[in-house]
This record gives C-alpha cells, sequence and structure tokens, in this order.
C-alpha cells in the first residue's frame, strides 16, 4: 500500500475516535436521536473533510490538537447533509456505504430531526472551542463560524443541493453543473481547508494559496467521483455504478466525455500542486492526497 | 387596546422589517429556496422570542441596535423548527395561521431545505453580529452561539419535539409534559432572554433573575397554550380549538384541568413579575408582557 492510503485510513481512524469522544451518549434522553446521530455519523466514510481540516492546519505549523473540534464540525454537518439527501422527499436512498440510511432504521421524523441536531452541535461545537486553552482568539473563531455557516447554506452546499434536485432528469448545461460540483460539494471542501488553516493563524498569503488549493482539490474530487460512477468497480465502491446515468444526471463524463473530463480533473490537480509551493515538505500529505484524488478506486 | 397590546403590534411589525432586511432576496440564485424561507419566515405570527430578546436588553440598558441580529436569528431557529415540525414525516400540517405550509406551496424537499437553510443562516447571522460598532466583546458573541445552539439541540427544543412525537396518543405522566414543554418551546425562549441580557453586558445578578423570569414565563406561554386550545375562540386564535384532544396529545388542562392550570399558571406569572423587582421602570414591558400572557385570547 502506498504511504498516502495508509496515511489516509490512519488519519480516519484518528477521526472516528474523535467523533465518538465529541458525539453526545447513545443513552442521553431522549436516546432515539441520539443513537440516530451516532449510527449516521459512524456509518462510515472517508472522512475527508476532517482530514482536510487536518491537513491544512499542519501544512501551516498549526495546532493540531486545538483544530480538533473544527474537524468534528465540519465532518458533523457533512453527515447532516448526507441524512438529509437520502430522504424520501430528496434523493430517497435506502442504503448508503452499503447500510441502510438513517430513515430507514430509525424513520423519517427522527432522521430529518437527526441531521437538524447535527448541523447545531456542529455551530456548538465550533462555538466551544474558543475555549481550549491553545484555541485561536475568539475573533477568528466567529469568523470560521461565519464561512462555515455560509459554506453550508444556500449559496453553498444547500443552493447546489437545490440546483441538483432541480436539474435530475433534464439535461444541464456545462455552466449550471459546475454550480453544482463547486456549490454542492466544493463549498464545503473549500470551507474545511480554509478553516484548517484559519484556526491555525495562517497568514494573508498562505490563506489565499491554500483556498486556491481547496478549489481545484474539489473540482478534481468531483470529476473523479463521476468517472468512477461509469467505470467503477462495485465492490470497491461499495455503491452500483451507472447510478448517475440510471437517475439522468449529468455528470462531467456526459457532458464532456471520459478522456475531457480525465484532462480536466489532471489540469486542476496540476495547480493545486503548484499552489502548494511555499510549504515546503509539510504540504506533502495535501500534495500526495490531491494527486491520489484522481488515482483512487474507491 | 391596552397598552401591552399596543407595544405588541408596534414591536412585532419593527420585527417584520429587520426579518426583511436580513433574509437574503427573493432573486438570489437558486430563487425557490429563497422563496421558500421568505414566505415562511414572513407568514406572520407574534414574534415573540425576538420581542423578548430586544426586551431582555432594554430591561438590563443595553444598545437595541447591536442586539437586532440575536432577535433575527431567534426568529430564524423558531421558523425553521415550524418549517420542519409541520412536515408529512412529523405533525402533517397542512396550514399553520391560516396560510398553507411551506411544504404545501414549495414540496417537501424545498421546504426540508429551506429549514435547514434558516438554521444554518441563524449561526450565520449571529457570527455576524460581532462586527457591527456596538457588539460586544468576542467571547460574548461566542457564549450566546453556544446557548443558543445548545437551547435548540438535543437537550433541548429538538428533544422536546422528539417526546412530543413519542408521547402522541398515549397517555403520559406529568414529568413528561413538563419536559416537553420546557423542551420544545421553554428552551427557546430561555436563550431567548439570555441572549438579550448577554449581548448587552448583563451582570451575574441581571443574567440570573431574567433567566428565572424566562423559565416561569415560558411555562404560563405554555399553559396558557394548552387551555385556549381548549376555551378559545376559533377567529381570534386563526386555528381549529380542540385540535390538541383530536390528536390526542396531553396538555396541562386534560392533566391537571382547567382551574388547575390556571393556577400553575398565575403562580409562574406572580414568580416571573417577583424576579423583576431588581430593574425598576425598565422591566415595564417584561413584567405587563408576562401578565398579558394568561389574559390573552390569541
Amino acid at each position: 500500500m502506498k504511504w498516502i492510503e495508509q496515511e489516509l485510513l490512519r488519519r480516519a481512524r484518528e477521526i472516528d475516535q474523535l467523533l465518538i469522544e465529541f458525539l453526545p451518549s447513545e443513552n442521553g434522553y431522549p436516546p432515539v436521536i441520539h443513537q440516530a446521530m451516532r449510527y449516521s455519523v459512524l456509518a462510515g466514510g472517508k472522512r475527508l473533510r476532517p482530514i482536510l481540516v487536518m491537513a491544512a492546519a499542519e501544512t501551516v505549523g498549526g495546532n493540531l490538537r486545538s483544530v480538533q473540534p473544527v474537524a468534528v464540525a465540519l465532518e458533523f454537518i457533512h453527515t447532516y447533509s448526507l441524512i438529509h439527501d437520502d430522504l424520501p422527499a430528496m434523493d430517497n436512498d435506502d442504503f448508503r456505504r452499503g447500510k441502510p440510511t438513517c430513515h430507514k432504521i430509525f424513520g423519517e421524523a427522527a432522521a430529518i430531526l437527526a441531521g437538524d441536531a447535527l448541523l447545531t452541535l456542529a455551530f456548538e461545537v465550533l462555538a466551544k472551542s474558543a475555549s481550549t486553552c491553545d484555541s485561536p482568539p475568539p475573533s477568528v473563531v466567529l469568523q470560521v463560524i461565519q464561512e462555515v455557516a455560509q459554506a453550508a447554506g444556500t449559496l453553498g452546499m444547500i443552493g447546489g443541493q437545490v440546483v441538483d434536485l432541480e436539474s435530475e432528469g433534464q439535461p444541464i448545461a456545462e455552466t449550471t453543473l459546475e454550480y453544482i460540483h463547486r456549490h454542492k460539494t466544493g463549498a464545503l471542501i473549500r470551507a474545511s481547508v480554509r478553516a484548517g488553516a484559519l484556526f491555525s493563524g495562517a497568514n494573508a498569503d498562505d490563506l489565499a494559496d491554500l483556498t486556491e488549493y481547496a478549489e481545484d482539490f474539489g473540482l478534481a474530487f468531483q470529476i473523479a467521483d463521476d468517472i468512477l460512477d461509469v467505470v467503477g468497480d462495485e465492490r470497491k465502491l461499495g455503491k452500483p455504478v451507472g447510478s448517475d446515468l440510471r437517475n439522468e444526471k449529468s455528470t462531467f463524463p456526459s457532458l464532456y466525455g471520459l478522456e475531457q473530463s480525465r484532462k480536466i480533473a489532471q489540469d486542476s490537480v496540476a495547480r493545486a500542486v503548484a499552489r502548494l509551493a511555499r510549504f515546503g515538505g509539510r504540504a506533502r500529505f495535501l500534495k500526495e492526497l490531491v494527486e491520489h484524488v484522481i488515482e483512487r478506486d474507491n
């Protein structure tokens, strides 16, 4: 196994531990909501957003302990968005990562409320993060809360989901596809990198380069996802291939073809890597991570 | 019309103006989500939570302008909770305040996302509030965000809704009814009063008294709501009476009888008024407000 693959597994396991620590106890009253939250947060996943938070902090030489609540909060927001996206009124998915979705186990009402609760808890965790000993000044924590809320809101992730739902079953323009990708997944990826950097006291130049890195990373990541849905191995992906085609979703391969899509992704990766030049060896993980994005098979 | 009734109308209209200012434009892309948010926020209501935020600030001599974003944020959170509570998977209500509910107009997917968006926007507005010229120190804003998130979360409002849904159609104990009231509506009312006071630099004694006021206010408010559902005038209430009975919801009148319920509410009001002693004339509005709660007919 390559170094980056080992590191990704190791870091994901670390994040899993953190998530367990930050989640409310399953026995807390009323138990069903806390069980539903734990079920979905601990149902697995690559933990990409918290890994990006921590890696951005590492790259600018930040304190990896103080940034932990930020990493956890971003994964809570990501999980809430998956729970709500899977609901019958939205994408109506019965399975995610091979497991029944939250509403299949706990019912629709509990799933809606578990999503609401994870979003709410994310902001509580962010606001509380200012009271640990190595935390940045309160004004920086407020800036992070503001940016994360913006990225998760109607001009970010929610906006992307709205346009994605509206576009299903009909041909869309290239600009619309790019809007969906930039907002539905890109905004939170960008916010994760920026939050990790801001929390670690990154200067304006470092922050600008990491922001550009995050935008190219998000684009490459999404195109790779689209390509895997066409050419991927069902067992390795943990989900059926060809679902975008069946759901009549426009994707990069359907609009640009496979070869051109690969080229756009490769160009994004090259731009992202170039943005890491100033950080030297501390950016090794972020560099290999974005290169891995277009080589991965799951 | 009594002074308190005039003041309530005047203040509600002021809040309506603020809400319009803080809501994203209906033309913002994608329009449907912004239209759904505006529809539900501007569908009317007593604006009780923002009025309490402003009144708490007034009572401790705070700056009424700097606390405006806090008032708006609390109404956004209240509206999100109504949109999600009305969904088919929850209380399945087609009308609220005589108007079709959000999902009846915009569909379930947009209603779920509009609720999510209002909750997210509330935290963005709170975090941004630190950047106005008269705002309190960032650490106070962070404390308010933390308290509001806790009040809206599973140990507050969401917990109350979970237990309320679980209890429908079956007899419940008095302790369960009190849990539901204290959490489903009480927690956000308490957070509104505390947020207004904290934002205005209230000292520990003022804060303690206003917190007790808020808890008794919340109890009296909820009992009065239960009583109006039994003896109220449908036209003045804007909703059918007897709905709790039809939905087999346990209420104060069903558990304690009308007379005993009135007595509990009156005792709560008396305790709340006593807590305002130290504030003198500045607490006139809060005093008349809690007295009005058990006299109102809508």
